[in-house]
């Protein structure tokens, strides 16, 4: 593909012939790929990884949409991670020959069809934000879907997009574009969620913890345990050795052992090649010298000779 | 590139005109790409990453194998890495739509050439090997090139091709099949080269240390301290965080600071994930949830949906 974009819808579902309807739109959509989707119980969030180019990309996420807003009735949605619509945000990233102004093109463009032709109300966020308290997700969340109703009343709310109440069903849609991401999960071996709780607050940016990080605590029922979850905006700067130590250096006043983590969606090379990096004591190692990637430079951007 | 073949050819040279003769023959090779090359004053050696398909990658090495013939003079060589010859090692690695098999075709073709054409022995080792004992490197190293002659005069050791007696100046070349493997240097902290030396003895398979893993130990004299310079031909089995944690454990007696570590040549990704999976504890990262090999993947075989 000559240009490619990928797209992290997040839905507030986790029932599995909802998550299949929603897949199906992708599936029959030509020139995207999925690359991974993920859904739970405890968050009741279902979030898919694809990628096309500018004009599949949006052909397929309107599909997607408009069947999200067709099954999910958030008037009965019960989960662990904030959300204000079935559609609840649908973040637009430009991977390869494609700029972050293209990206936010499309996000306006997904945005005002998903208004018009639905009649949800649509929020832009991220590098897409019309207002600069918007372009933080959390802002934009407060209260919930529960409190939408009151809290999109206020001026200050008025949605990009469609009107200023929620969709009957399907709430609001928040839909920007961003750099890629890292979302990474730490498990930890205690249930209690009070402390997993103040781990987590340990360790978000805005409450004196570290740059470029969201955390949040969840309890997993499956396994009687409890989770930051967490998403890294910018993890060149902020990269996931540091997030991980800090944590471990938190649980333990706690004598919480960390148990695991995991990568929610697709682990960018860069953040694998910091963490390898640092635990090895390799001065910078630079992504072109794992093989693989010099392989793919030299055979499509020729030889290596300066 | 249909198909892809990497060759890391090792050359007794740090003379910086030498190294820049023998990249121009691989430079003006057609189908060839240059990854990596490395050379420094402690170990004497040149070690050169590139790729090509099954036609340039014996081309352009035998181009640059007959330069460093014509320019390295054994005589006068020192350096700390074990060597027979000028051209010592020369290993054909299968990366795409290539089997092993194809690698020792090409391997014999191209030790048939230069024992023809420029007169000196050749043997065979690795996957290529015609008998057991010649798999490995040290085997066929033994005595090095200061006494290659006497110990080539034994029938045991007659070369697979070309005169029993080394070349007069370029001394005996080794060439072979093998996998991708990982070249890994782990710093001390200490100028004692004896202390290192017992370290990478705790670390060589042959001498109760880890399997898949020849260490060996150098002094460096630009930073006065020493090195453990390993290969690693299975690091799938034998991972990374494993032999750097070995290394540390065993330093540690001698109140010796393990300071740094690099990769010797391209570092493979799945070392990598490996090492990054194993101190985040993730269980059993894949090599395809990297975002950008899922990319690739999907745009190369196709979207994912089973």
């Amino acid at each position: 593909m000559r240009e490619i974009i990928e797209c992290v819808p997040n839905f507030s579902t986790s029932d599995p012939r909802v998550v299949e309807q929603i897949l199906n739109e992708l599936k029959t959509t030509k020139n995207t790929f999925l690359l991974d989707y993920t859904f739970d119980n405890y968050y009741n969030r279902l979030v898919i990884s694809f990628i096309g180019d500018k004009r599949s990309i949006i052909e397929a996420m309107l599909k997607m949409a408009f069947k999200a807003v067709e099954l999910i009735d958030m008037r009965t949605h019960k989960g662990q991670h904030p959300r204000i619509g079935a559609v609840d945000v649908v973040p637009f990233i430009p991977i390869k020959n494609v700029t972050i102004k293209d990206c936010i093109r499309i996000a306006r463009k997904f945005g005002r069809k998903i208004a018009k032709e639905r009649g949800v109300p649509v929020y832009l966020y991220g590098e897409a934000a019309t207002k600069p308290e918007r372009k933080d997700l959390d802002w934009i969340r407060e209260g919930e879907y529960e409190r939408l109703e009151e809290l999109m009343a206020k001026p200050e709310r008025k949605p990009d997009f469609g009107p200023a109440k929620p969709h009957p069903t399907a709430g609001a849609t928040i839909t920007g574009a961003r750099k890629v991401m890292a979302g990474f999960n730490v498990n930890l071996g205690t249930s209690d969620l009070k402390i997993a709780k103040k781990i987590a607050k340990a360790l978000h940016s805005k409450k004196g913890g570290l740059a470029n990080v969201k955390a949040m605590a969840a309890y997993i029922p499956e396994k009687n345990i409890t989770q930051i979850g967490m998403s890294i905006s910018d993890f060149e700067a902020t990269p996931l050795y540091r997030v991980f130590e800090l944590i471990k250096l938190e649980a333990e006043r706690y004598n919480v052992p960390v148990i695991g983590s995991e990568f929610c969606g697709m682990a960018p090379l860069k953040a694998i090649v910091d963490v390898a990096s640092y635990y090895l004591k390799i001065d910078n190692l630079a992504v072109d010298r794992v093989l693989e990637v010099a392989i793919q430079n030299a055979t499509e951007k020729g030889r290596k000779f300066e």
